[in-house]
């Protein structure tokens, strides 16, 4: 049995269930490991989410469309719908309904039900209205937040392609080319490593006014020399995301951006060496913020969160975090600096928490010049 | 009041409804004019899918994270909840419900509910759970087939956006470069006229075998000489899917693709011809499928479909669709033409029905060669 399944059955026990009905992407990608496919949003071949039926008896069923492409999943039982038809009509939301029933039939399902009522459709309440539920969420994101050894190198494969795309940024980002034309050069990068399209999602923003609200996709804009740029890489491989920040000056770097981009950068440094298990993640927030503010600049933004089959999972690192770091969580770090005049530096590192340490997943330098 | 709001409320009327909750993005975008971001999946800080509430009395509300940015709706009450903070614990699962909860009581919610049920979240259900509730899906596809001024002009944008995709495609299909090269200079085409990223979809496949499945996204394969192609581009822009299909050979066409390509390049222009109201679409189809059995070629393809803030929608252009096209409908159509020795042909238009005939929207020139 994948890990993956016994932390999610896990979670099911955790939550008092005996069944859990999984309907979010990234959680079926995590109990099950069916990907599915997210860029175009949902499928309209599909008559709901993709369902995942978990028993705490080792039982992993799964709902897809005939039209649905993915990975293997380590599902032992598939049940595919019609999605759609050119031969006949088909009622897509009645074949969804009647695979899903027939799942939950030939599983046995019963007792108490565990779901993410978030993303549950009503549609199969039928399903699960005589039992009582729970909802799996408080503890399937403690148990997600300890990664496996497969999730280890999953993650370390989708830094390695966030990396590639830092690396396609330097070499793209060059005076009189738009962030459009820059990020075009980024995703090929990472596209072409992994060998197929990826959701990609994170920032490309240049120049102080955009810098200074640290997020934005990009857009026709033309970096000029002297432009602080920020580039924030966020690809989806095999179902993992991976994450990375770089920010840097087109052209020599004034002093100011210098002063800026080196307090971003002690701080990551900070990060890297602080992260252990152990240490208070609200603690580790605060460090930052100190070492950053000590210096004289604002830091309006969270320190990290941790990623996996989600971008962003619990624990994040925020001043409120009551919790410890584990062994085998990954988390990202991302302090930033900001000053009004120059704009915003945000510098990234997607660290593998370790024995008595950590590790850095993504595989590129940090630099202030391009 | 925004025609797509009032033909909203056409369909509530015509399911029986006094109120409908609409949670798709699809139908929130047609809904209300808010577009969601969907190209990294469902977002990791809402709490929910994005909620509309109409009122048969021409009430129009929405419940959005904070975080979610988007082009205006005209929607005259939005209520925003907060979807992650670096500042204070909150629990974005709770704070949607209360939002939703809130904007329910605000509009005076009541009597029969019509929802979208595949897309409608369980931990919504207490709010019309002492109502009766009845499906618009039926009567909300049939008032969305027809469209309004507004959805005419942001479809011919998109399919112009689309169209310069094409135009890219024929610039960048060079024998020794990969299908993700080419899809990156396409994309960036689109996304430079757009201004912005653009969700896309569709299918960029090269060689006898890849085109012989129909379908694909692109990869690492390399083209060549004599290799036929397809590229199938579905850009969405301001909510709105622009679509389009192309087919070519690389280098001078093979008399083989040739054939094959005219056969299919005649019955797009037999479709063009025929493509006006009260034409049934069931008999559109057949006449396209005969026309290319006639010439030897298979057909294991529907025809086509309709198109607006779904890329697919109601009717698809099959054999079994008994309805007749009517003015104001926007159609793709997109025969084929299959030889397994050579592989497969797609060309599509985009149409828009007008009072006698129909215009094509999209803007780009069908040629075999590149």
């Amino acid at each position: 049995m994948d890990e993956r399944l016994a932390k999610t059955i896990e979670a099911l026990k955790a939550s008092g269930a005996d069944w859990g009905l999984i309907t979010s992407p990234d959680g079926v990608a995590y109990a099950t490991g069916h990907v599915t496919s997210i860029e175009a949003g949902p499928s309209p071949f599909a008559g709901g989410p993709c369902l995942a039926i978990i028993g705490t008896g080792g039982q992993c069923g799964l709902v897809v469309t005939n039209l649905e492409a993915g990975p293997p999943s380590w599902a032992d039982r598939i049940v595919t719908y019609e999605g759609f038809s050119y031969k006949q009509p088909t009622d897509i939301f009645t074949n969804y309904w009647k695979a899903a029933a027939q799942l939950a039939r030939e599983l046995g399902l019963g007792g108490v039900i565990a779901i993410e009522e978030q993303s549950f459709p009503l549609s199969l309440l039928p399903l699960i209205e005589r039992f009582s539920r729970v909802s799996i969420e408080p503890a399937f994101k403690r148990e997600r937040a300890i990664k496996t050894g497969a999730e280890i190198e999953l993650l370390r494969e989708a830094a390695l392609t966030a990396s590639v795309g830092q690396r396609a940024f330097l070499e793209a980002a060059r005076a009189g080319r738009s962030e459009l034309e820059i990020f075009a050069d980024i995703r090929l990068a990472m596209e072409s490593r992994a060998g197929e399209r990826l959701p990609v999602t994170g920032d490309l923003i240049s120049g102080r006014e955009r810098t200074s609200a640290f997020m934005g996709w990009p857009g026709n804009r033309r970096v000029a020399a002297g432009d602080p740029l920020i580039c924030d890489l966020a690809p989806r491989l095999k179902g993992y995301w991976g994450d990375s920040c770089a920010s840097a000056m087109i052209g020599a770097p004034s002093p100011g951006f210098l002063k800026l981009y080196s307090v971003a950068k002690s701080a990551l440094a900070l990060a890297a060496e602080t992260v252990r298990p152990g240490i208070v993640i609200g603690e580790l927030d605060r460090s930052l913020q100190d070492h950053v503010g000590r210096h004289g600049y604002s830091y309006a933004h969270h320190s990290g969160h941790s990623i996996g089959t989600s971008v962003h999972e619990w624990p994040r690192i925020v001043a409120y975090e009551q919790e410890p770091l584990k062994k085998d969580m990954v988390v990202m770090v991302e302090p930033t600096a900001f000053d009004p005049e120059i704009g915003g530096v945000r510098l990234e590192f997607m660290l593998h928490v370790t024995d008595n340490g950590c590790e850095i997943l993504t595989d590129f330098a940090h630099q202030p010049e391009i």
